[in-house]
């Protein structure tokens, strides 16, 4: 069994792509959104939500956790990642390669949130494998909150805010959407950068877990820290099908 | 001593309009910017998040506590105002009375948060005071993030957000912004309601703390329970001084 763990909505985007290698995989999903939105917290607030979250994945029986969101990836992965008797990864690294490999002339946009843009980790991850590549992290704290209220298809909101955050990037080739609620986002993007190819950080992470495909029963359950806002509604909309979250006691 | 308590900036509105009037009073802030925002969460999350703020303050030795927060007014504050020593103080009093005194027809428009509309506090505190008033009820969950991520003067954004939420509410004269962040996109509510009463309910909470006026210092502390995100220069923006919030342990 896998877990894959995001502050809310954003992971889904790489249980997705996960089930559809993997459907005989079972998987568990855990998304924090008593806490959410992760980004604009400090770095010792998101490590400890980590922790509770690993803790409880753990208890649940996981062989490995995907780390199913930027800001945990770039801010606490290598604080925590050790610290449990199953894998723990992220989303950094596998979608950093897979922007130096997408990228002709090497000049690579980062987007995510504050929390992940002040880490560096993307940056400092491309740079290890391209020297020479050219990186601009911008931060774009309120895709999130779009995302997460179902403005994802409104195109003026999403174009505009889109346009307000990415503009300046139009010389990259290539952009690592850095946190997993910014697919969601990809038609907003695609109008305001039309030429850029994009990288979906849950996409690329759901690819490195294949190493852990298990012959089970293909079930998935929803666990939630939060049930106050719109998860399940939206999560329709987004899976295609209709789930019953569970509230993480 | 008076606590004026908020999920982030919004109590702002109602901390500017209590110095305003008390000049001599010292104050303490307390934004809980670990949990905001407040208004997609369950009530069970509000009031145990509601519990822990006006413990603290109570630890700092207030004398009352106006929760300028519409969440925690709407959601929390029957249930806990009892427990306290103090005064323990909301918005949805004051800002319902200030909507009928304006209103000339009598059709009031509420816009608040998921958890406030879905308390529905407000339009049953102003059928109390004006039983044939007709009441239309929004929840206007994006307004936060907008304000929150420094979006709300602008213009594209915050109207876009407001023609979405508020465009069908041109038959009423009045709207209560029943969340203290609101009045921050005032202007860009205006230019979907051009002739809607605009009515802040941090300001309407801010007067009925009159009776708790002291001859002191006329100090300020700020408190946050995470200091991650942009509280301190969002502050200055909407305080027009600076300010070094310190972090609740």
């Amino acid at each position: 069994m896998i877990g894959i763990y995001d502050s809310g909505l954003g992971g889904l985007t790489a249980l997705s792509e996960a089930r559809a290698i993997m459907p005989d995989t079972d998987f568990i999903y855990f998304g924090d959104t008593a806490h959410l939105p992760y980004g604009t917290r400090s770095e010792s607030a998101i490590i400890r939500y980590a922790r509770e979250a690993l803790s409880f994945l753990g208890d649940k029986g996981v062989d490995a956790v995907l780390c199913a969101c930027g800001t945990v990836s770039s801010v606490a992965l290598d604080e925590v990642k050790n610290d449990y008797p199953f894998a723990v990864m992220g989303v950094v690294e596998p979608a950093a390669r897979a922007a130096v490999m997408a990228s002709r002339k090497q000049k690579i946009a980062v987007s995510g949130t504050s929390a992940t843009v002040k880490s560096d980790v993307f940056r400092k991850k491309i740079l290890e494998l391209s020297p020479n590549a050219e990186v601009i992290s911008v931060g774009c704290d309120l895709f999130v909150s779009i995302v997460e209220n179902g403005f994802a298809n409104d195109m003026p909101i999403a174009t505009e805010a889109a346009k307000r955050y990415l503009s300046g990037l139009s010389d990259c080739d290539t952009l690592i959407l850095g946190c997993t609620h910014f697919p969601l986002l990809s038609e907003a993007i695609r109008r305001v950068l039309p030429q850029i190819t994009l990288i979906s950080s849950g996409k690329e992470g759901a690819r490195s877990l294949v190493k852990y495909k298990k012959k089970e029963t293909g079930k998935t359950e929803f666990y939630l820290s939060d049930t106050g806002g719109s998860f399940a509604s939206m999560a329709r909309v987004f899976l295609g099908y209709g789930i019953s979250p569970i509230k993480k006691l």
